[in-house]
């Protein structure tokens, strides 16, 4: 019986988690030591019901009584609040799915890599705020860190059994998002409902939003800079319509590796779960011929500036993934609040990390969470300012 | 210094192999063992002169005092003929590439398997005629073997740090050739000087017809059935016009890892010289963007017969491949001089199959050398047979 943990199993990445848990034989085959979720009470009762989980924590201590409502007869303890998150991934598991979004992931995440032998890694925002302090840690506890980005899996399965010493460059696969063919003249127009409305990935809604202004790329070129310690000029964004190539790594003979797949999270979640192994996964088989074609084009850097965004914070290093995240993260919520339009959200993250970014202590090696969640206070406070003198 | 020899330098992937041992360091960085050619005497002698070579060998008994007098004021040592190879081929090196064209390179290559530490293997026929033998040679003798065809070296690649247990399904792609757009009926019209102009591969004249026809993917099935352990209806053919991506494997959770770079034969051999090392060959760089486009058929049996013939070869087994083998050949030749039209190479092969593959000797597990070239030598007379009676 192995013994894992999902937190954020309500969320896109962690319904699917729960599905292959269930595919693969459910709590006969593993035992579930802690699921936590957020606001969706119903589903992270049902889902530890049906894993018979030991612990169900939401994150939102007001949800406490409904928690304890919807599993009483049962005995699955329960627990609320950022605390008891941190609380709870500090039991120990042999695999933890780290897949909170957004900074309330980095808590659980890091204090999970203390206390696992897996973390299959889902939040962005582990690597892109504070990644040395996440690699520094799984090396420290001897944790193996398997990411579950398509790309990065990706990246990871096209490295299996070669020297990261051989890699020329990491070629990250972006499908441009729903307004890939627009002028910037139309985007400028674009609603939330039609930013979210991604042609092939079904994911949740802000990173539908992110794929929409390739915020989401720019954060997958830092991941990537993390994860696989290349320099951020070995790292190439393509865009490839299809999201058939997950992602490629060229090498130093010119030869290149790329993992293919269908477009459906379930196909990195399952590598994560089984490797080193890989076991039959219900995901659908490529047809080529069916396919008929793949596409590429070049990043356009005047309609999605995110990209070049990414290549400045990685150079800026340190805590300037922090600034930008959280600059990125207050953008998103005022698009989706209604209150700047599509293109703004790139112009309010410029602008912020116009004034934070050339901060001196910004450029450190050594990055605490509490460095972290300051930068990010004070991102999305100038974000905010900047809303503010722009009305 | 590592040593090495290469038989078959003075053809297409010989002469490559010359380039990329020059490209990295030439004498200096290599012992070059013994270099071995057939007729094109200047060039061996040039090559031998170039990499200063212990010993240089023509195949062809008749060539000896040319290649003597072409090599004179050296102290490089000439032999001649069919016994010379093998003699040449049990010298050691610890890197030896098996490059000669036909049946004339399966002696050469299985005395090589006894003495090298590694074999690059270009010829084809000794794993189509026979597979099993030089498998269990290599083993015997704790050979590595490593594919330098395109096809199989990017299968090769992928299956890096894999388990070969969670192979599903092996995907070869196949340009097409320069027929892959016509109807049957032009097909059959077609001449030498047409089917030698492929597309995408500058290679030999017997290979270019073979990738016309699609013989040669049909030899490369069983190669990489033989290569991989994979059952023959593991192995799938993608018809890809671009030759970009060389082969793929999926995987049992339905993941699929490809190989991928221009059509550049250097690649793979450069691949096999540094194995495992990747070092920088010269070689373009994919530019995606450029590509724009990758595109995907499916095979067509009726025009392409080759294909199911090969699936046929590989479910019988034993000297099979052998027989085929022979029967193609002989049907090359017959093309070549003329004899017979495009589409009458597949009739006679398929003539050649349907007379000798039922014969009760042929399924069998240890097969010799001898054998091998008992069969080789009766398909072709049973190939002559069939354009004698059409006649």
């Amino acid at each position: 019986m192995r013994s894992i943990s999902i937190f954020g199993s309500t969320g896109s990445i962690g319904q699917n988690t729960v599905d292959l848990i269930l595919h693969q034989g459910g709590p006969a085959a593993y035992r579930v030591v802690a699921l936590t979720g957020n606001g969706n009470i119903p589903l992270l009762a049902r889902q530890a019901r049906a894993l018979r989980a030991e612990l169900a924590v939401t994150a939102d201590p007001a949800q406490y009584e409904a928690l304890k409502a919807a599993l009483a007869g049962t005995d699955i303890a329960v627990a609320a609040g950022p605390e008891a998150l941190v609380e709870a991934a500090a039991r120990p598991a042999e695999w933890v799915m780290s897949a909170i979004v957004g900074v309330a992931g980095l808590a659980p995440g890091l204090e999970a890599a203390r206390h696992c032998d897996t973390l299959a890694l889902a939040n962005k925002e582990s690597l892109v705020c504070a990644g040395p302090l996440l690699i520094d840690t799984c090396a420290a506890h001897e944790t193996r860190l398997l990411p579950v980005d398509s790309e990065h899996s990706a990246i990871f399965q096209a490295l299996q059994g070669e020297d990261r010493g051989g890699i020329e460059r990491l070629l990250l696969t972006a499908s441009g998002g729903p307004f890939r063919q627009m002028t910037r003249a139309q985007m400028a127009g674009m609603t939330l409902a039609q930013a979210v409305a991604h042609p092939n990935w079904s994911m949740g809604q802000r990173i539908s939003i992110d794929s929409a202004t390739m915020f989401n790329k720019a954060l997958e070129m830092i991941e990537a800079q993390v994860l696989f310690g290349v320099a951020p000029e070995a790292i190439e964004v393509v865009v490839h319509p299809q999201s058939i190539i997950h992602s490629m790594v060229g090498f130093a003979d010119g030869s290149i590796v790329a993992q293919l797949g269908p477009p459906d999270m379930r196909g990195a979640i399952g590598y994560a779960l089984n490797y080193p192994k890989r076991r039959p996964l219900p995901v659908d088989r490529l047809d080529f011929a069916a396919l008929a074609q793949l596409s590429f084009e070049a990043e356009d850097p005047t309609r999605f500036p995110a990209l070049a965004m990414a290549r400045e914070v990685m150079a800026t290093g340190g805590l300037a993934g922090a600034i930008f995240n959280g600059a990125k993260e207050a953008a998103l919520d005022a698009f989706i609040a209604g209150r700047i339009g599509f293109l703004e959200m790139a112009e309010m993250v410029r602008a912020v990390l116009d004034e934070l970014g050339g901060a001196v202590d910004i450029n450190v090696n050594q990055i605490s969470l509490a460095d972290v969640m300051r930068y990010d206070t004070l991102a999305r406070a100038r974000a905010a300012d900047w809303a503010a003198a722009r009305v």
